[in-house]
């Protein structure tokens, strides 16, 4: 008799905890993993603008995901690590190059989360052509895989509108 | 006395239940969540076909959450709703347009979801000028605010490579 009072003490108890969080409590969670995981984030974009600048197109392919797909604007998405670091290998033998990211909005929950900010970027062709920049938004996917945070899907595009190409001049 | 005793009991089944979702449970948690805001998504991607066609700014904006954010190629993003419908409608001016999105990846956790995929478009601007098209990729950070799924952040880019100023002829 007294077991069965027991056994539904703690029904009663689990099936509180089934509804589980309210809504206010989801929304303070979130808030707390966001904020948490944008502390890792900005680190991360912190080392992602060294490693441009040091040429490491290795090291910036092991801050992906191994199945993830970066998708770079004005050539198709590159899947894998592998193909990640070829892809970047090839952005970076244009010249020296720097990249600044600054994190905008960072929202996290559990193993996924979505980050957008702004990049600016330089790259120097050799002489006797002038240096090139350029500024953009980007969307990063990451996901936590062993605690761990890395990106699963990255994409950015430009704010520069594209040159119209020069009309042929003839006489 | 009793009291204390079903007292514990409640905690110790509220204890078991804070430690909350093993990793699988979690797993299957977002497995299951991620095909159902995948259902929705692709109606919703289906509808915004339609609406490009259509060429109805207004509702195209109505599928962005009030602050949204906007990230075009070639241009600055544009942010919360009135600017999104200006820069449809500004998209949408340039003659009869089509877009096809095919969803790829969805991942939703609670209330967030990010959805990849691939677009396809077309545009017929004022003859004698040719329909040009564009095909590339896409990533959309979705938010469920009162049931309902809308894109928070929304950023896409060509596959197609940028052609090179044709050099001006002189003779």
């Amino acid at each position: 008799m007294r077991t069965t009072r027991y056994l539904a003490v703690a029904a009663v108890a689990l099936a509180a905890c089934q509804a589980s969080e309210t809504q206010e409590q989801m929304q303070a969670r979130i808030r707390a993993e966001s904020d948490s995981a944008r502390a890792l984030i900005e680190q991360a974009a912190a080392a992602f603008g060294r490693l441009v600048s040091a040429g490491h197109a290795d090291s910036l392919a092991l801050m992906y995901a191994e199945n993830a797909v970066l998708m770079p604007p004005n050539m198709p998405p590159a899947t894998g690590r592998a193909a990640i670091r070829e892809t970047f290998a090839g952005m970076l033998a244009g010249g020296p190059t720097t990249v600044h990211l600054a994190v905008g909005s960072v929202v996290a929950n559990g193993p996924i989360a979505i980050e957008s900010g702004r990049y600016h970027m330089t790259m120097q062709p050799p002489a006797p052509a002038p240096a090139m920049t350029d500024s953009g938004k980007y969307l990063v996917h990451w996901h936590r895989v062993d605690g761990a945070w890395r990106m699963a899907e990255d994409i950015w595009n430009s704010d520069v509108p594209v040159e119209a190409p020069a009309p042929a001049r003839r006489r």
